[in-house]
C-alpha cells in the first residue's frame, strides 16, 4: 500500500471518519462508521480507535495522527480550550493539544466567537472542513455547513473571520417528531412543490418564525398542502428562513458566491434552496475534511 | 341554588370548564376538570359531559347550554365551520351550531382570517374569551392570549379584526423535553433574572431564532448562564421573540394598553415581558370566557 504522511480522524457525535493521506494532501483511503462519541461506552476511546484503524496505526507507526470534531469536546476523549477567532491553520496548528498516548494524537481545536451582540458562539470540526475547503485561496469565500447545528462562516485569505450556529436542522427534527406539525405529516416524501413554498413564505408573509410555522397546520387545515408535503413545506419554511437570518448578518455582495459543504441530501436542499433565492452556488471539494487535517498538520509541522 | 339563565362550557384540548351563568352574565358556579377532548374515549362526550355537569342539567333542563372550544373541531364532538373574520357577537351568535342532543347543545364556531399574505389562521375557543373581555366597549383594543399556541387580537367596536397564531408554547415545551438544550437544563425554578435576559436578547443581537436560540447553550459553555436559568432564559428568549413578531404584524401606539386574558403562570410571565418592553399592560377579567359565551348567548336570542 502507498506510504501515508498522515493519518486524519474527523470524530463527531453519531459518526467516526478515518483517512490515509499522502505527502500531497490526497486522500488514499477513507474508513467511515456509525461509532460517533455518544456510542463509545466508559470513555473507552482508544479500544474503538483500535478496532477502527488499529490495522493503519500498527503498518505505518511514525504517522502522525489528528483528530478533530466532538472528540475535542467535554464528552470526548479529551477537552481542548477553543481557539479565538479570526483563526487560520497556522493558529490552529498553534493550539493542537499533543495527548501522550501510543499513538500520540494531536487533537484540533474548535472555534469560539464573540458576536458583535457580545455572545459567544462555537464550532468544533467544522474549522477543519472550512480549512480544507478554502485552503489558502486569497479572497472572500462565504461557507454553509448544513447539519442538526448549520454552522455559516466567511473565510478571508485564509483565515475564518467570523462563523455563526443555527438550529435550524434540530428545530426541524424535534418538531417533526414531537409537535403537532408533526402529528400532521403523513409519509417522509420529498415534495419539491411543498418545500419551495416553504423557502417562498419564509421571505415574505407577516411576522417571523413563530407565527410563520402556524402555516404548516393551517395550509392543511385548508386543504391548501397535502398532509404528505408537510415535512417538505417545514423543511422548506426553516431552511429558508435560516437563509434569510443568516444574509441578515452579513453583506453578500450580489455575484458572491456560496460554498455548501457536504454531500447529504440536506446539503442538496441547501443548494437548492440558495439557488432558489438567487443567490450563487459554488461546488464545494468533497473532501474537505481531510484536506483540512492534512493543510493543519502541515502547518503544525507534522509533514516533511 | 339560583336560578341560571345559561349554562357555558368551555372545552378544549387539556381541561373541561363549565359556568352557571345568571341573567345579568354573573358567573353563579365554575367547575373544571382535567377532562379535555383528548382525554374523552370512543368519542363519547355525552358521558362526560353527564359525568361533569349532569346534576346541573337535570335541575334546570330548560337553560339553554352553549359550548365552545375545540370540543368544535374535527376532533371534537361536532365539527363548526369556521366564522369568517372580521367578526363580533352578532356574527358569532349567527353561526351557532344547534345539535340536536339531550340537552340541545349550542356550539360557538372559532374564526378563520386570510392574512395579507395569502396565508389562513384560525381560533378556536380564543374568540369566545376576547368577545367577553371586550364587550360592546367602543374603540381599540389589543389582546394577547398565552398558551400552548399563543394568540394575539384586535378588536374594534365590539368586533374582532384581526389574530394570529404563535407557535412559543409548544416550540418551547418540545425544545425543553426533547433537545440539546432541555439537556442543559437543571431544575424548573424560575430565575428572573435569566428570563430578562432571554427577553432582552429577543429584542437585540443578530438574526433571528434559529440564531439565538444557540445562546442558550454558549451562555452557559461559557459560565455566563447558570444551568437552573437556562429554561427561563429560554422562555424569555421565547416570548420576547413573539412579541417582537407581533408588534411588527401591528402598529401598536405607545400609549396602547394591551389586555393579557389568562391567570396562569405563564400570563403573568406575559405580562412581565410587555412591561419590560415598555408596553402598557391592562388586567383583564377574569371570567372572561364565561362572560363572552353570555354576549354570544345573549345575541343569538337564547336569554330571554
Amino acid at each position: 500500500m502507498a506510504t501515508a504522511a498522515l493519518i486524519g480522524i474527523d470524530w463527531g457525535t453519531t459518526s467516526f471518519r478515518a483517512y490515509r493521506i499522502d505527502s500531497a494532501g490526497a486522500s488514499l483511503e477513507t474508513r467511515e462508521a456509525a461509532a460517533g462519541i455518544l456510542s463509545v461506552r466508559d470513555g473507552d476511546f482508544g479500544r474503538v480507535l483500535g478496532r477502527e484503524i488499529g490495522d493503519w496505526l500498527q503498518a505505518e507507526p511514525e504517522v502522525p495522527v489528528v483528530a478533530s470534531g466532538m472528540i475535542t469536546s467535554r464528552q470526548g476523549w479529551v477537552e481542548v480550550p477553543y481557539c479565538a477567532c479570526p483563526a487560520g491553520s497556522a493558529q490552529i496548528a498553534g493550539a493542537l493539544m499533543r495527548h501522550p498516548t501510543r499513538p500520540t494524537l494531536h487533537f484540533v481545536p474548535g472555534l469560539a466567537l464573540i458576536g458583535d451582540d457580545g455572545v459567544p458562539d462555537v464550532i468544533r470540526g467544522e474549522e477543519t472542513q472550512i480549512i480544507g475547503e478554502i485552503g489558502d485561496h486569497p479572497g472572500r469565500h462565504l461557507l454553509v455547513l448544513p447539519g442538526t447545528h448549520s454552522k455559516w462562516a466567511l473565510a478571508e485569505n485564509g483565515v475564518i473571520s467570523w462563523f455563526a450556529t443555527f438550529m435550524t436542522g434540530e428545530v426541524f427534527a424535534v418538531l417533526k417528531e414531537h409537535s403537532i406539525l408533526g402529528r400532521l405529516m403523513q409519509g417522509e416524501a420529498d415534495d419539491h412543490a411543498a418545500f419551495e413554498r416553504g423557502l417562498a413564505y419564509a421571505r415574505s408573509g407577516q411576522g417571523g418564525l413563530l407565527k410563520r410555522l402556524f402555516s404548516a397546520r393551517t395550509l392543511g387545515l385548508f386543504d391548501r398542502l397535502p398532509a404528505t408535503g408537510v415535512a417538505s413545506y417545514l423543511s422548506g419554511l426553516l431552511i429558508g428562513s435560516e437563509i434569510e437570518e443568516a444574509l441578515g448578518c452579513l453583506e453578500v455582495a450580489p455575484e458572491a458566491e456560496i460554498r455548501v459543504i457536504g454531500a447529504s441530501r440536506l446539503a442538496w436542499r441547501y443548494r437548492g434552496a440558495l439557488a432558489a433565492r438567487n443567490l450563487r452556488v459554488r461546488p464545494a471539494r468533497d473532501d474537505a475534511g481531510a484536506r483540512g487535517q492534512f493543510l493543519i498538520a502541515r502547518a503544525a509541522g507534522l509533514i516533511g
